[in-house]
């Protein structure tokens, strides 16, 4: 077992201690079925990023399977502390996920009568400078991402075969990762970012309606956009816009902006991270500064809250 | 806990124990993100039914997402016998589950180094009578099965929950299951079995293209039905041709026949269980029988294969 693994804290419904130690019942539904939902974040000197954000969509996408949370997101958040505190590092990356539970096996929910939470956390090692610094290469893999009606990718659950699927195809073509088109051809997401391009200095992303995940740090960048007269068009868009677009990025909660500079065999733009995202990373990250000197104090904030 | 879970035996990588005592990291990616592939079949007097096909089907399924299993096929039987026997019931259900293992968090499949299995065993109990006598009535959802191209439905994998929030819609709807739809809104499957319906003598079956699991049940009333000399179309079919249906069943491995009633408002033929379905289902249990007697020393043949 490599040494990143046995330096991971799991804390299972409230026991804490090191992974190789927490484990789970195999009756979990989270393990036969998938049936689960999760959130990603990471700390900074202490400080959980956005942690009001995470509660708030984890309790969404609970809702959209009809999960029944157990717990107040008070007493989760409790657990947090507890197992960021046992993990003692100065930067640490946590998943928080909630499962339907275990019980009898069958697909009926009702067989399991309690959620189970599990708390992954180890250390957050900085994402390689290169990122940001030469940009990044993704693919179009020929996996389409899942139907809203199928299983709706705004919900952020424990079912991520078709992310690996697309993943793997990245891998394969030597690529950072696969941006994945709905049924109708129309782009989406990466397999844990959201895509951004930039044309004529007006930023565009695919809406919500197309399938994808309702991106924290995307609803970061929209609002930033916003107060730096940024014009955002949120729409439906064909593989080839992207690919005559100035600049693109990908961002996700723990890569915050990250340039791409090629998709397939199209060069965007320079093919070099553009100024447009350099300025837009500076931004996200004065924003993220002040955001962790607003929330020093978050866990005395969070147990006020009723 | 219900005693229904203390009963079930579970085999992890070769260590055996009840349920509450065998469990799994929550790093195994089976956990994680669904990335697993599993087998559900049943014994008969300590004969595990189609075992030859359940293997083939795991190794397929595995083959699809390109997990390595380190086990040979013979090793994984002898854990299946070892389970059983340790289980020590007449008539079991068991489960088999290969995992592509656990490591450092990410989509990367290669962060794991070799595969986990896990068998969980239980005893069988005899399906309802009524489901037989009476038949089952299903409802049409409003959840789509999940598209080839995103994680073809014939990959037996460990992301079940659109199967799940089909099966949600059922229940609130008091119907035994939910048969799917795909996007085109051609009828696909059950959530956990394969749908046939009967005109005029003509017994029809959605084709493998429209989006299902390939069932082994399904291949056994394929070929039952040649040796019966009943006509067959494999196709692509519409709820309306359902509807108009003199005869409506599905099957599964666990289930074997179970007269359709009734689907949605849509009574299917006189409403009762009719004679084709019986004719079939007699045939099955014959079949099953022989099955059976040939296949007494299931454990020493498997052995015997290099």
């Amino acid at each position: 077992m490599s040494s990143s693994i046995s330096k991971t804290i799991v804390n299972i419904n409230g026991a804490i201690g090191p992974s190789t130690e927490m484990k789970i019942s195999v009756l979990d539904r989270g393990f036969l079925f998938g049936d689960s939902v999760y959130e990603v974040t990471r700390t900074h000197n202490g400080t959980p990023l956005f942690l009001q954000e995470h509660i708030d969509r984890l309790w969404q996408s609970a809702a959209s399977l009809e999960i029944q949370i157990q717990q107040s997101p008070q007493e989760i958040i409790q657990e947090i502390k507890k197992t960021l505190d046992f993990l003692n590092e100065e930067h640490a990356y946590f998943r928080l996920i909630i499962t339907r539970g275990e019980g009898d096996i069958g697909l009926d929910p009702s067989l399991a009568k309690s959620n189970n939470f599990v708390i992954i956390a180890k250390a957050f090692h900085h994402n390689p400078a290169w990122w940001y610094q030469k940009g990044v290469n993704l693919i179009i893999p020929n996996i389409e991402r899942t139907g809203r009606r199928s299983v709706d990718p705004n919900i952020k659950s424990g079912n991520y075969l078709n992310n690996v699927l697309a993943y793997m195809q990245a891998k394969k073509a030597n690529a950072y990762d696969a941006l994945m088109l709905n049924a109708a051809g129309n782009i989406t997401e990466g397999t844990t970012n959201n895509i951004w391009f930039e044309k004529d200095q007006v930023l565009y992303t695919p809406e919500l309606s197309v399938g994808l995940l309702k991106g924290i740090t995307r609803d970061k960048i929209l609002t930033l956009a916003k107060k730096l007269n940024i014009k955002v068009i949120e729409g439906v868009f064909k593989p080839r816009q992207l690919f005559a677009a100035s600049e693109a990025f990908l961002t996700s909660s723990t890569r915050e902006i990250v340039p791409v500079i090629k998709i397939d065999d199209h060069v965007i733009g320079a093919g070099v991270p553009g100024p447009f995202g350099k300025k837009l990373l500076n931004a996200y990250r004065d924003y993220l500064e002040q955001h962790i000197k607003n929330n020093q104090d978050w866990f005395q904030s969070y147990l006020k809250l009723s």
